[in-house]
């Protein structure tokens, strides 16, 4: 008996109807059987946001006149929570979220939509890669989409440590320049933040935050570098924030 | 010439005109020149969200008839960088969030807006603090507030180091009843997830996101189960989600 192929959920944070997840999409169907379940509208920069105060709708989503899979009117969080839970009849054997347009390096990581994606993937021991471009214009989602299968095949064979997802941005490069893959720890890029004030027509103030990234001197083995040296950066993200070295220091505290 | 005193910055994520963040100014005020920059509505489970799509407006809030600070139509995390970038002249020495109505307890915290803001602060190089009161119900803030105040002394004195902030969950129980303070580490709690499924009178289906938190058996080390205990529960987090003892492993995939 032929073993069914596996089941590989994927989402987005700008929207299913974004031409990242349609890339994605075309070559995930090659090694599986694909189920999009993603945000009705884009979503970016959503951080690890659920919905709670509102109910969430799902309807078909139709691609190319057939059916791509499921719309939620939520975050991309809200997505896998309920395709595993309401949308799906079957445990998906991998989570794909993206392929994002732009790179989610550094900080960037914990307003991501694209990665908060991935965590609940983690969350349900589902094995979950998070997938980004590392640009905002003109895409080429090729490479990454390539780049996703090829990852995607060596992940569902040897799993991922529990608690444990992938980081993955692509350059924005064509394959031939790609130099290679790093294994990279978060950067730690600061923002240079801004604020835009602005006055509108009815003389009422308003602003636009319009932060820059500033880029640290770091090696490559910092995602930030990796990308911007031409490499495929992939950081294993976990969820658990305690920051453990710090734990005997407090306790010598006062308290 | 007499020290000015320390310029403390507090946010939150119920909104400017919650009960938690009054209770919160009233006891700060007694250690500080206090300045508040929240939310002008809930905001509640928005994770780490920045508002990019949006302008964010900043309207000047009165309380018992004196001007208790400024909303902003935003998340917290917008609130922290817009009033270090362009509300405050000077760089406060302190960013307090909450006093939050419900715990942020293990992995409830990459949802929570509360520790979303004290997170903002610590990148920004402030030290920061998020306060929790583990109850939904009948709140009463005042030694959760009281505990803040204290707390703060010693932080404004020994600081914090680069990268950690403290997150905060004071039990939902008489002061005689604390039993001490545990310095802990992310607990590994888990959901028990579920969706509501409704018919809404126009005959179309929605949902409600209704989990409930799967408590493990763990030490009193670990948040969850200190504060179920009657401890007050401080817990050191940084926002390098690097997996750091995976990045061997990975090295070794032949990728």
């Amino acid at each position: 008996m032929l073993k069914k192929k596996p089941l590989i959920l994927l989402t987005n944070d700008d929207g299913i109807y974004a031409p990242g997840i349609f890339a994605l999409y075309k070559e995930m169907e090659k090694i599986g059987r694909v189920i999009v379940v993603a945000p009705s509208g884009e979503q970016s920069a959503v951080g690890h946001a659920i919905t709670l105060t509102d109910p969430l709708r799902v309807t078909k989503a139709v691609r190319r006149g057939k059916l791509f899979g499921y719309a939620v009117s939520g975050t991309p969080a809200d997505c896998v929570k309920i395709a595993l839970v309401s949308i799906l009849k079957e445990k998906p054997d991998l989570v794909v979220s993206g392929i994002n347009l732009g790179p989610n390096l550094g900080i960037n990581v914990i307003y991501s939509g694209t990665v908060s994606a991935a965590t609940e993937g983690t969350m349900f021991d589902i094995p979950s890669i998070a997938m980004s471009l590392g640009t905002f214009e003109d895409p080429d989602f090729s490479v990454a989409a390539k780049f996703a299968r090829k990852l995607s095949c060596i992940v569902l064979k040897k799993k991922l440590p529990k608690g444990v997802l992938l980081n993955v941005n692509v350059p924005a490069i064509s394959e031939k320049k790609i130099k290679g893959i790093k294994i990279t720890h978060q950067s730690k890029i600061t923002f240079k933040e801004k604020f835009e004030k602005r006055i509108d027509p009815r003389k009422r103030t308003y602003y636009w935050m319009a932060g820059s990234v500033k880029p640290p001197r770091e090696s490559s083995d910092a995602d930030f570098q990796a990308v911007k040296e031409g490499y495929i950066s992939i950081t294993p993200v976990h969820y658990d924030m305690t920051a453990y070295e710090e734990l005997e220091n407090l306790r010598s505290w006062k308290l």
